[in-house]
């Protein structure tokens, strides 16, 4: 780990279990002023005493999931999820061959997904995702995750998390943070292996979602999964979800895209100290590079505006160059 | 306590901080065979090596609020609170007097309220309710809170809690459960009072809401709380909002009436040791006796049907009698 940087700050660290040096929590985190800002707010925050001290309950951070937590290039790992179920239920649907826009999917890749207007896109979610009860659909996803893999790394999906920032979820955990993550993706789909990837429980995931009904299907109570979407979690919905499941305004916020503004916005209006924070993807050789941020003017998915970077530079938020921030991005990978 | 009972057990107890004789965790519950259900319930699914073992991510506990956790006759505490709201804002609306359900309410009282139709209550819960930014209605209800009375005992609602409930959220709480509230109640209602009162914060209240929007308001992030009804928080919409909130089945319920019923299906639908309770409201002197479970052909809020009863039975619910489970109801009152 690099010591050159002039704005080096010493990190408070806990003692290490041998009562040796102190450990280190954010290892992956290069030292500079992005490590320090995450770091003096925790301090902060947490520090008996201080002035921006903020009781245990009222710590409260959100998390996006794709580009914040993991890589969604290509394309999102639930998207990929949702054309593996096109072509494993083809049989059952001949019609599919002929039908739009399933059969353009059928012949095509995550491209043929991407280019494909919403209306589109929730017709092949709908197909994949209803028609079945909640545990069911549990099932299907836990075993494609088990062995779905990232077409360009050949790693197992669940592999594709950002180290950085299992380390700064386990970080704000140790210091009586409860951490939510806030998706666009579906809720039923992360909380599969929210919990054993992230260390975040069923209950502390939002997300979007479709219809359930409740039924009593061959003696047991269950619930059912319906073709309706009640809430695409993305934008303007992501501060009113945050609110509808926790009640309080957080006080950290993260994401990596225009979908995040709104919740950052949301976090940053309360008063004391407040953290929000965005994951700038520049890092064509460990990751991808993307988004007009970067001057490239091709849209994508998770696309990081110029616009929104200057609003993080105005409003105080931290922006996290991936190439410049992060001495590690995923396990698998040599420290640099 | 008595321990006459024949069916009197052994209760597991903790030891008392200064060593002596143990503390029962729920002394305002009679021995007998509602408590050893609850207890043995709870040994079961906390004793390590016992077959029926739940890890505690698991140990999720649901309960209802009105008639389960604390008093809700002569009529529900958030009708008195719009009650008094319309009373308050009737100044600003000169065309109350004038109009329904609005005229009929100013000149009567909660039975008024309580005798409207649904859709009558739902102008009411609209007007007083909804136009504000979500953390306005916060204080609002929290400054009537502090104040609004019980009109037959002249307690502060906010004490007429039940105690042996509040007992049993801490006795669940300290084996490893995570307790939820699922009300029909207003969440936002619920929320003001739900940490300070039942030691359950914020995100753990789930209950019914009206639609709220993402606004900048005088540059301030805030969301407004419109008149729209997004989820009535009763009857089969309980297991679905379980789902949605906590997506995980709960492995015990608490409820009083037929609005608890598919909560209490629906947890008892899993595997494993599962527990499920109805309060039955049979104690006309030191709270209220009523219901047709009890003979009484009068509906009232609340009311637990001789079906349901009959369903507990056959399901092996665990009904409480009020009259003679609990030997204290309010912490104001004397041991008896």
């Amino acid at each position: 780990m690099s010591h050159d940087d002039p704005t080096d700050v010493t990190i408070r660290s806990q003692p290490s279990d041998d009562g040796g040096a102190p450990v280190d929590p954010l290892p992956s985190w290069r030292e500079g002023r992005t490590k320090q800002s995450i770091v003096s707010f925790v301090e902060n925050v947490t520090t008996e005493g201080s002035p921006l001290f903020v009781p245990v309950p009222e710590r409260i951070a959100t998390f996006d999931n794709d580009g914040t937590l993991w890589c969604e290039q290509p394309g999102p790992v639930q998207v990929y999820f949702a054309l593996d179920r096109v072509r494993e239920l083809a049989s059952q649907h001949p019609d599919w061959s002929t039908t739009e826009p399933f059969a353009s999917l059928l012949a095509g890749d995550v491209d043929t997904a991407l280019a494909m207007s919403t209306s589109a896109l929730l017709d092949v979610v709908m197909a994949t995702h209803a028609g079945m009860t909640t545990e069911e659909f549990g099932r299907i996803v836990e075993q494609w995750m088990a062995t779905a893999r990232h077409p360009d790394t050949g790693e197992l999906f669940l592999d594709m998390t950002y180290l950085p920032m299992l380390e700064l979820l386990a970080y704000l955990r140790d210091h009586g943070f409860k951490n939510f993550i806030v998706s666009g993706g579906g809720v039923e789909f992360v909380r599969q292996w929210s919990e054993r990837v992230y260390d975040v429980p069923p209950e502390q995931v939002i997300g979007s979602s479709i219809k359930t009904v409740f039924a009593v299907r061959d003696g047991a109570p269950v619930l059912l999964r319906l073709p309706q979407l009640v809430v695409n979690n993305d934008e303007d919905a992501k501060p009113v979800t945050i609110n509808q499941h926790i009640g309080r305004r957080p006080i950290a916020a993260f994401g990596n895209s225009v979908g995040d503004q709104q919740m950052l916005e949301f976090t940053h209006g309360g008063g004391g100290a407040r953290l929000g924070v965005l994951v700038l993807h520049d890092d064509a050789a460990r990751e991808y590079a993307y988004g007009p941020a970067l001057g490239m003017t091709t849209p994508r998915v998770g696309a990081f505006t110029q616009a929104l970077h200057e609003q993080a530079e105005e409003a105080g938020w931290t922006v996290v160059s991936m190439r410049d921030d992060w001495n590690r991005i995923f396990a698998s990978e040599p420290l640099r």
